[in-house]
């Protein structure tokens, strides 16, 4: 019955189902490298909106709408959702459950959300308090922009080290029983601090969360590096890519080859992104349509998540905090 | 081994017990109506820190060691914390849990989320995924009065439908075994959201979701409102309590004998805290100090608390939008 391994991992008795997923992103994600494995690309980023915060709003409930169709299901027989997003006070979830109406609980991870909220998630159904439930993040390239660093408006020049927030939403339905991948463990993260204190500069800031978690999840589980196909970070960027890389190399271990981070799988070279995605949607949409896809035509078999979360605010920037990280991982196999 | 119950609620096949609780306060609160419950009492808001962002986040810190303190374990027992308070990206809770250094989940439901991580990890514990959690929250009124409202030193007039936010923090210790209160049922809450639009006046926009929950409670678990001693809502203060016995007196029942609310329990009438008390520290401190003790002494033997949330952001308020407001339920039995 003890489902605990090691210091910070669960594996599943009965590992949940992802029955379906869904996704919607804005242009410039529709033009980037992923284009045919999103279910839809907003034509501009306020799709008719008042506001950007209110089109993110838009696109989470779009997206737990059309994971709950593709599941064949109807949002009664969801028993909760566990969503979050950027914004303070988590504003587009808040908004989008309103009008989904079924029983909800907020969860904040930064950008590591979506593999936070599969956990929990996964841990209601194998616990045996849920049959159903739906996770789900967004996040905005513009909202997030005058929320955390300047008003869009001023054309503010950004450093080569920044990522691009990612405009789009990702739902994952998940199951106790079914057909599609399962998550079968998950690692949860502790609060890791380096002290980078640039706010630009977030892919280095969590690299650390990252394997952090990464080793925790090995040494908990037994797990090498290599059992799984595929490890994919959330959004950690070309910089913090290779800083995960140079952390395990320095260890003696090869991440090279099994190894990929979302943040610089979304946008194409010219498309001007500096060092890569980022938002809770970066690793949202990159699971929701390419990574789910790949498992589903068995391309991955074994693949392991790991939700990557900056939690700084503007207040603490002000402040001259650093930047407290952490990363969540889900393990998902087919 | 299925734990859910009807729409929105879950039993707990081996009830998680409460093995300590800890809590911590400002001076105004310390002269209040619960003074001999608290376990300590700061003697300025500021508690000899740069600022009061850091003064919220030592607070948790102090209450998070002083629970496990008090249950006789060290910080290593502990599986996992589930915290969170009110700032933007939970600023206190971040950089109390960076030096708790356990792994951490990070929750958000504005003013619930005391509930909302009790129930949370009471599934953890009961799932077999967990031996020992804490749960803690935070609120602090100088930090929350700058962020949603003015800058404090504008000395702006509060109407006095207004609350007064809790300077305070409250850790509750859940562990698998030993001796203490039971959480033996919860309901997770759905968005409700009447259009109320003024954030002065939170307590009468989240009575109808703390009614909403309590309903379902009632239905889902087959428990009538007479089941429990009493029955606690988080801070709606005197206008959103009074608003919760007349919404439940028009559908016949008669909830004024064993119905409380935390935020009326806080403050002395002359303190001017107008309204009552709100903040996540509202239900935080009243649970942690003045209900446990008497469910410890079995004053008390049953009772509900009911975490209620209010969601929105400045920036949603500024959008025009209205207020989407939760509630979280706990049965806590000795």
């Amino acid at each position: 019955m003890n489902k605990k391994r090691g210091q910070q991992s669960v594996v599943f008795d009965s590992p949940p189902v992802i029955t379906s997923t869904a996704n919607i992103v804005g242009p410039m994600e529709g033009e980037g490298i992923l284009a045919e494995f999103y279910d839809r690309i907003l034509l501009d980023n306020l799709n008719g909106n008042d506001n950007w915060e209110q089109c993110e709003s838009y696109m989470m409930e779009w997206a737990i709408k059309k994971a709950i169709e593709k599941d064949n299901s109807t949002v009664d027989d969801i028993d909760y959702v566990l969503a979050g997003d950027l914004l303070n006070q988590l504003m587009s979830t808040h908004f989008a459950l309103r009008n989904i109406g079924r029983p909800f609980l907020g969860m904040y991870g930064a950008c590591s959300t979506l593999a936070e909220s599969m956990l929990v998630g996964s841990t209601l159904i194998d616990g045996g308090f849920a049959n159903k439930i739906v996770t789900c993040v967004s996040s905005h390239h513009d909202t997030a922009e005058r929320q955390y660093r300047f008003p869009t408006e001023l054309g503010v020049q950004r450093p080569m080290i920044s990522q691009w927030t990612v405009t789009g939403s990702g739902a994952v339905l998940v199951s106790a029983n079914g057909t599609g991948p399962r998550i079968t463990a998950a690692t949860v993260g502790k609060i890791v601090d380096i002290g980078m204190k640039d706010p630009n500069a977030m892919g280095p800031a969590m690299a650390p969360a990252a394997v952090d978690t990464l080793w925790h999840h090995f040494d908990d589980t037994g797990r090498q590096p290599n059992y799984y196909d595929m490890i994919f970070t959330g959004d950690l960027g070309s910089v913090g890519k290779n800083l995960v890389i140079q952390l395990f190399k320095e260890q003696g271990v090869d991440l090279s080859t099994n190894y990929e981070d979302c943040g610089c799988m979304i946008f194409k070279e010219e498309q001007d992104a500096h060092a890569g995605a980022s938002g809770c949607a970066s690793s949202g949409v990159v699971y929701t349509g390419y990574i789910h896809k790949q498992l589903l035509k068995q391309k991955l078999r074994k693949i392991l998540l790991v939700g990557t979360g900056s939690l700084h605010s503007t207040t603490s920037y002000q402040q001259k905090e650093s930047i407290p990280c952490i990363a969540h991982a889900v393990a998902i196999e087919m």
